[in-house]
């Protein structure tokens, strides 16, 4: 279904240009380089440093998502959909609170959720001419091994505190490194949900669509040392919430925005990447929905896949739709021309005038090397992707930090560790399915004859090679892939276990398409990405922001509605009362009986969603609507269809964020919840 | 899988233009514009109007493919997958001949199918004049209204003998109109299918691949009274089959090409239709292929659907990347351009020259109204699509019959009738899942908010609304519809069965939408692309051959490998021994028990298929592969990837035909399958 997931591009690589973008509210900036000026100029407020920095500080990055502190006791809010992982790892048959909900009563009933990190941004430092440096004159995998091992130095350059971490940011696609340092809460605990079914109201059909009526908050706690943390810089919640042409902002972890790609490279996304993206995704989606018809189990074990996945083909969908509209491409095309043109006039600028047709001769690479090792990637999900993973950590460990591969690293490792002895559930009957699909695409992709596909299959068809490797491996028991781990590559060598044995086959290969790729096509893209960046400097300066890059930005808005296909307006809000009119009580239009009960209770004219001209991308899901005395009008969960071009440009006119608004999440917690402890943590941070 | 099944394209409407077409072996000519004098020129050997009259008449069509008599008793030979639906109709879960095939051991063992004509091309006459007079100076609902009573007046001219069939063909997209009479056989049964593992060896991976080695052919019986029909003109069956380089000959039905129509249609359908169409044949295959995995009796149902359907996933997608291919499409674009300015250059032609402009304004009506039409329809498979065409042949049959839709004209009635009542089977839990996806895309595509969404589900889910009508229906039973369609009015009016209910209120918005779709985009397209036909005859002549139609075609080339993609020669003919090496004993690389047993008497080096440079397309699978003395020398079943890009133009260098070799046809009847009295017709007939 909807929303604002953290949704990468096939490729995030490179870099383009001349933006009509002195455009209105455009802009996913970083908080060293907001436009405090031009958002004066335009609505008469401007944010100072210290206000930058307590929403900064205030302002959370989760899995896939975006948060926030709400009082200064560690409570965060983020969205229900990115919460699912979580709440699909802690439901059983018995105990289903992915699709009822949860509420803890107390304190003490708040449940760890397993792999759920949160990450507050704690500075920024400017390391570009390290980066840059000791990249330079390199090509290929030189290249690679020196930004790996500059990249590596850097990061461990914040010492090995498991709660600080630092990571390097290239912005415009290598023109800029920055070092970012984290605080890292890796305690998070449920401490309240929502039923599925309001959470989501409307599902796939009102995905992307606006008006909206979806209940779409959770609320988590960060836990310090087993107590919860201490949070100083919180949003407190505003007492009126926002009101029409208001200017609001967003802090939040856009994942990943294809705005300086060539038209070369945005091409091959309309042409080839997301139309077989779509094709392939719309396949398991059937695939998924037939198997939840077996039964209300497989309905719960596949449901999050499918809401993954459907939000998934509508994000693809509607890029593609963008890129083949003639004006949209026609505008990227016209950038780069003028940028071209301005490139050629100035002879200091010329040594960059190629970089261009560099990456235009890349493109076909990425139909055949590239096409081919994501294939391989693809064919090992589940727990055949944590078998090479086991295969290849007992591998790297061996290797000098240095040169191992970036997630193998002394740093990265305790994150690999806690991936891969999660105890999460698998379900047997899921796996198989999805494996068997993922082995039939390999074949269709690369065809009966390619090698590859012979290493997979043997002389096994997809499903009877599925079919015994998911039935015969003890992969799914944490307590085997723990020894397998600890036992290293002797271990590994020892093992019998099916996937073992398959993925200790397969890995040199798939080590080998994966080298392919980065020293053949993300090396030089790079670097001609990089001279793109310092052409685009040095005509434009930085007053652009960069592609998104799941890292902390922060946008600018106003409450406003939208000129709908028949170019009639939508209004920004809609109420508590519009949800129940809408509700058939069929399938995605339920509302659950706590909603139902508590209708007579309830202020029907409450605003329930409402849309912003905030230019947010996936990965927002989860960002807090604030105001500008920072307090949360609302939290945002998703955008309407014209925000899916979003990805390559903004268009002021329709493109809109939506979010849950700040009454309804109070007026449903306090009547329809009773969620008396969280409301008075909440409210109390407002009073303060 | 594979094959050449009539797939007619999303929009067939127009005409464009200069062809790059004096391009060696193009062309699916008609037999009285054969050019035989070029084919004198390049090969030595000009067809003679005997030669030409008696290939015509020994050529037939049948239900979405092409056949051909092979002796003088009415024996017809075909592909297999030209019989999969008289397969699954005649089978149960007891006889099982889609899986297993069938051999009737005697004549009378021959086993009608339900459904299957055959039509013999017998004599052709222009009606140009007749046809464009009567539609000259009118536009939009008029000229449709026009265009339909000439139809029916001239195809009413041959009597109402019900084995003489004639029909107005629109060639050149209304440059020329022409009237076909056919011979019908009404009465055809199966006298030889091998097992479909054979048929369909190598399955979706392999389909519209080569080298392949599938033994896709049947062989049916023309009936006449109860007795084996006399085929005067039939095929011999050579000696010694074909040769490298030898000159072939395929008479067949290609279904519809799309070489006429303008840039604008062209590019509609790269980046509407046909991704849009991909994606929804995508999802729907993933809920087949899963449906299937619940039991052997699920995987019989859902067998021939699957099939189908991946064979047009195969289509769509190669005509996809066709489009988006650079060289490809700026081909028809220079194409377009010089016709075009041929056009502006000549005084007498500037009335054509506004043409293309109108097609142009016309697409956006593509994506609203005809979509919106396109997804209504789509929503009534099955029994529900029964239901409304029970509904409205209560309705149409009260008008006269020059007011009737065409499909209910006296002339179309008997076919109707007999669709309407087969006895075919229906699988209620195949049925739903079906009714169900397709109500789930109708919602998708127009919104949960549309009158034509609401109309259909009222306050239900898909899922719950297809379950519903499916499982309270009694349209299944053929005594139920027939009392319906015997009933009329008054019958359909008290039927509460709620797929009649459901039709009743859904049929005057169904009429109303297909209306719109005729008068607003078909009706102008066509007038329009009748001009550039004007122009383009004024400009070229018939040197052209037109788009194809699903009528009979022959087609030149010889017998050629193809470079693959790594510019590797790949030889024209595969061997049975092949066949046995490609055998690793997982689906789809399964062969029968029948030749497993075989294998040692059978002579490993035959020929088993072979490519040759015939310009074909969907309609031509089952055509007769004929040298130049009129013999059989293969069975045309499937095109390799590069003639997918043949919808819209011709590639000389790699679009090849596949066919089964005459050879292994006969070394696996005679071998494999015993059938020595069809051995001993079919060589009888080779003999005199």
């Amino acid at each position: 279904m909807r929303r604002l997931l953290s949704f990468v591009a096939a490729a995030t690589l490179v870099f383009s240009c001349l933006p009509s973008s002195a455009l209105a509210d455009e802009g996913m900036w970083t908080f060293d380089n907001f436009p405090s000026a031009k958002v004066k100029q335009a609505y008469g407020f401007a944010p100072s440093r210290q206000w930058l920095d307590h929403v900064r500080l205030a302002s959370l990055r989760a899995p896939g998502c975006s948060a926030s502190f709400v009082s200064p006791d560690g409570l965060v809010m983020t969205n229900h959909h990115c919460v699912v992982n979580c709440l699909a790892q802690l439901s059983t048959a018995q105990k289903n609170y992915a699709e009822n909900g949860y509420y803890a009563q107390r304190r003490e009933d708040e449940i760890r959720c397993p792999n759920f990190e949160l990450y507050q941004l704690a500075g920024i430092s400017d390391v570009t001419k390290t980066v840059q440096g000791a990249i330079a004159g390199k090509t290929g995998a030189a290249a690679n091994a020196a930004l790996r091992e500059v990249t590596l130095r850097e990061e461990q350059s914040c010492g090995s505190d498991p709660s600080v971490r630092c990571q390097v940011v290239p912005l415009y696609h290598g023109g800029i490194y920055d070092l970012y340092r984290y605080k890292r809460y890796d305690d998070v605990r449920l401490a309240f949900a929502p039923e599925f079914s309001v959470a989501q109201f409307g599902g796939d059909p009102d995905n992307f669509n606006f008006p909206r009526f979806d209940y779409d908050m959770s609320l988590v706690r960060a836990y310090e040392n087993g107590k919860p943390a201490a949070s100083p810089d919180y949003f407190s919640w505003s007492a009126n919430g926002s009101t029409i042409g208001e200017l609001v902002f967003v802090p939040g972890n856009p994942g990943g925005t294809s705005r300086e790609l060539t038209t070369a490279e945005l091409a091959y996304e309309r042409d080839y990447a997301l139309p077989a993206a779509v094709a392939q995704s719309e396949e398991l989606r059937g695939i998924l929905a037939e198997f939840m018809r077996r039964g209300a189990e497989q309905r719960r074990e596949a449901n999050e896949r499918l809401f993954l996945l459907e939000n998934g083909i509508k994000v693809q969908r509607g890029r593609r739709l963008a890129l083949v509209d003639p004006a949209f491409f026609g505008t990227k095309v016209r950038d780069e021309k003028k940028l071209r043109a301005a490139v050629a006039a100035k002879p200091a600028l010329r040594q960059y005038a190629s970089a261009w047709t560099e990456i235009e001769r890349l493109q076909p690479l990425r139909q055949s090397i590239a096409r081919r090792a994501a294939a391989a990637t693809a064919a090992t999900p589940g727990l055949l992707g944590i078998a090479v993973t086991l295969v290849r950590a007992a591998d790297e460990r061996t290797k000098p930090n240095a040169q191992r591969l970036p997630e193998f690293t002394d740093l990265n490792l305790p994150r690999l560790q806690r991936a891969l002895l999660t105890p999460a559930p698998h379900y047997p009957d899921l796996d198989e399915i999805d494996l068997a699909f993922r082995l039939s695409k390999l074949r269709e992709t690369l065809g009966t004859d390619d090698p590859l596909v012979k290493a997979f299959l043997g002389t096994a068809s997809p499903d009877e090679l599925a079919h015994r490797l998911v039935s015969e491996t003890k992969l799914g028991d944490p307590a085997v892939r723990k020894s397998l781990y600890d036992g290293g590559k002797d271990a590994i060598a020892a093992s019998t276990d099916p996937m073992i044995v398959m993925a200790r086959n397969l890995d040199p290969q798939l080590r080998a398409l994966r080298k392919d790729v980065e020293d053949r096509i993300t090396a030089p893209s790079r670097a001609a990405a990089e001279r793109i960046a310092k052409a685009r400097f040095a005509v434009y300066g930085t007053k652009l922001d960069p592609d998104a890059t799941f890292t902390l930005r922060l946008s600018y808005g106003t409450v406003k509605g939208f000129p709908n296909e028949s170019n009639v307006e939508v209004p920004p809000y809609t109420t508590i009362g519009g949800l129940f009119e809408r509700a058939t009580g069929a399938d995605p239009y339920v509302l659950p009986k706590s909603w139902l009960d508590a209708k007579s209770s309830l202020n029907l004219s409450t605003p329930m969603n409402l849309t912003t001209t905030n230019d947010i991308i996936g990965g927002n899901s989860g960002s807090p609507l604030i105001d500008q005395r920072g307090q949360i009008v609302g939290l945002a969960f998703d955008g309407n269809i014209y925000s899916l071009g979003g990805d390559y440009g903004y268009d002021p006119v329709r493109n809109r964020m939506i979010a849950v608004d700040s009454r309804a999440m109070l007026e449903a917690l306090t009547k329809v919840y009773h969620a008396d402890r969280l409301v008075a943590e909440i409210t109390a941070a407002r009073s303060r």
